[in-house]
């Protein structure tokens, strides 16, 4: 058995050595310690490919250049329609504000403002997104299927967000749900208006990324905030014998059932994950947890 | 200010009786009452349109009846394409397992059955899903949106089940993540194996529930389990002068930020939900707090 | 393998029927069903020795008649200061009340009134305790042990709640952290005030329950909100061969490592539980699943 | 409004920059970034008395040297009984050790292992304390108060942790529910054994900790895992005219309306906090957040 080393806080301490100094404790901290480790052994593995998963509302709360850095290490990425919708937002031009989750909602919404926990956004914003829709609404609903759609919005934005990355590396970027969020509302919109009907097969670019997941030899997963992402890569994750690493980061608890919550251990029993896998659950808010590990080893 | 008056427990109690008695006190036994009286207020509210988002595992879990009750007294259905894979799978006359969340998931593996949480399913129930897909793959692909894939799934299936339910009664029912999930998976591996190519539109639905929100002149909302469902129901939302009634359960944490855990009342800066609505959020596992909440009324 | 049996509600449902329908599901649900079953055996086991924990504003939510039955059914209780203080509060003729959560916590305090989540209480409740510890201080810094001194405050106590209950019954009641309770702040009132030192021992009535749980055949616990009560029955219980039934009930989690949040297995590397012992860890708010359990078996 | 800064990720960071990077982003992040300036304040703030509470496994966890440090910077300590038996455990030269939360409880218990989470402890520790408390009983026993007894042990121990440096420099230590330790079965098992009473008043040293609030022009509190600390500082403070200062760590949810989950704002109500005061509610493992926030102003 190994011993418990207390850990020593050092004056201007780098993030590197306070993790490191966390794999000698238990709890939070030495999973946070356990994961850049994890993450480390993934980044350097040069046959592992990477599935990277990202829900919430990681882009207003101010992780969108957290979230470029590790596009740069991954080679697939699944999010959120929402997620993608912010980037676009921050793209055209327009900003997210720190506010307080008890701000008076009424006022807010009177004021034409949106929160979100302690961020605002003004509703403004969506009068920016409809113009680039409406520009841009013939290119963008002859697109085959969603991926496509979304590297053509990358071409498209002014901006240099996640779009924009994704298209310009070509990173396959993945996004089941996307009819949910303000993109999903900018398209409608225009349909709505007559501009013409879209033609964006929902099932269209499944086969991307579970031919990839096929082909892989070794695969490692980071799932943050659960949601689509993560059941997105754990599906396509069936067709390659498991994940060899896996990094999970939410505060969704087990106990209900529902796979957001669901510890990467149950993966194994569907083949989502390698029995022999190295992976780890970290129970913490993703803004602290995801920074505190990259940060560890960059 | 009224009384704590405290719960008296009586023999062979009726749920209602002591959901009754739960709202003389507080905390989560105070909003399960407060819960209950509103989905009274909308059930019984001629005028109100009410919109039903179910997220997690509840058919596995045997939540199915009480879907399939509640479906009779809502207007929308939003879910996740998971809900409705598990679904199909019993009306194939296949079967959800008692288990426990301390199973060995290597071992179940190894005998072929998937874990979620504690309980169980046999990895054979593919081969049913993939017959019944392959056998009616021809009609299937050329749906034109996920609403009418779903509701044609439920004129194929041969069971009495969720998506049966909602086509034989109309009920309009959305799933915009539906790539994410067994369903999809079996939609694409009929792709995969060259039985031609979908043309299921991701937007093409959006238009019917953006409508019909837009023409309630009032309207509630029931969220279990947060997600994508949720969100979905939300957005449309934004297009009424948002819900008078709204009952949200789940147990997610509103501080990481995601849509699943915000607090109902942080709709209200959206104009999803209207400042005067009358809603309750209720922080608890939705397959106790749901049967609880409706057992009351019923 | 047991097959899942989908929740049926029946009109007008008894409580006890409910639970009887969640035996044949999962997740939470399964969990209360498991509790009740274990209750049930706890309770007709004639052997068994029951120990009740209780932690968490339980009185001012109004669970006090749900408590009061179960002292009818346990053989120990042992619960913080606090919910003693509140007892006593009603007992001398004032009340709690039903408020919210989203209070203005400025104006109350400017107002006198004290806030527990969505519960109020007058502060000047405090006067009436004040003058009750004026008129008995004399008897009650005479008691020589914590349990003493809380079976002398029943005997004084001009209500029938909790210590009232446990005097007359002679159950026997522990509060190893009384001095962190408003009863605590009365004591060291009438101590400041010059009425004379007391000479209560911390460790005096210690014998008592590890004595009796020495002496127990068979063992059950009933752990609500986890807290000190839990953890002085647990390390009682080390003396027996630990515990042969057991129900906790908490949100709580087990990650950060407290033991408030730690399920009921750690305990078996203790000894506080045996390995073969029935028992259950429900993570539910205790005022919707003490209710719901206790009356599924009333 | 103040727009989002979303964080930037250098080499080879430093926690401080880190954190700072924090400050300008929401969610988690924003509330550590939030307690580190707060924290900040409280120390380097002259006139500020500082109140310091622990709760949950933290030196068993491996952050008994992060507490050390503390003390440094603290003017009262209110801690566990557990986490003092833990940490005169480790100052008679005992150990704890990295396990895993997946052991088998059983085989533990038969190798004489106690579990607590990840960390484990061999349960051969007790018997060098039995020592201790044989050799040293006829001293302690006669203790007047509690902080008198826990001076003691630190007088007595041999080692240099807590216990020995809240005696050397005369830090006020409070530990109301010491009965409830592995240090209060120490002593039952001496008086057990007939080697005296003991005479150390419940109530005893109340009036230190009261007296300190009362004359104590600004104070502040960190509150570490709630429990019963928080709440004895919390209540000491009602005699202050409220903390100025605050800052909480614990993944305890309000919503089941118990002491350690509500956050500070509650106690405002009760004049336990001035309502201008600054503080800050941080949900997070412990192990984490309070060496990140101490870290990033050392």
């Amino acid at each position: 058995m190994k011993e418990v080393k207390h850990l020593k806080i050092e004056n201007s301490m780098k993030v590197s050595d306070l993790v490191r100094g966390f794999s000698g404790v238990g709890f939070g901290a030495g999973k946070i310690a356990e994961a850049s480790s994890i993450m480390k052994q993934m980044f350097e593995d040069g046959n592992c490919k990477i599935f990277l998963g990202i829900a919430g509302a990681m882009v207003p709360a101010g992780m969108k250049s957290v979230i470029l850095d590790l596009l740069d290490r991954v080679d697939v990425f699944v999010t959120t329609g929402a997620t993608l919708t912010h980037d676009l937002i921050e793209d055209l031009g327009e900003k997210h504000y720190l506010g307080s989750e008890f701000e008076n909602d009424e006022k807010l919404n009177k004021e034409g403002i949106d929160r979100i926990y302690n961020i605002l956004m003004k509703n403004s914003v969506y009068e920016k997104l409809e113009d680039f829709f409406s520009e841009n609404y013939d290119i963008l609903r002859k697109c085959d299927n969603i991926k496509d759609f979304l590297w053509k919005l990358g071409e498209l934005s002014p901006g240099g967000g996640i779009l924009k990355k994704c298209y310009k590396k070509k990173i396959p970027i993945f996004c089941p749900g996307i009819a949910d969020s303000g993109l999903g509302l900018m398209m409608w919109g225009r349909i709505a208006a007559g501009r013409g009907e879209t033609n964006i097969d929902v099932f269209g670019d499944m086969n991307e990324i579970i031919d990839f997941s096929w082909k892989s030899k070794k695969t490692g997963v980071i799932y943050v905030g659960g949601g689509l992402p993560k059941n997105f890569i754990q599906q396509s994750l069936q067709f390659s014998k498991g994940a060899d690493f896996g990094i999970q980061i939410t505060t969704d608890r087990p106990e209900p059932g529902g796979s957001s919550g669901a510890p990467l251990r149950e993966g194994i029993s569907w083949g989502k994950m390698k029995s022999q896998a190295n992976f780890v659950d970290v129970s913490c808010d993703a803004t602290i947890a995801l920074p505190l590990i990259y940060s560890s080893i960059k």
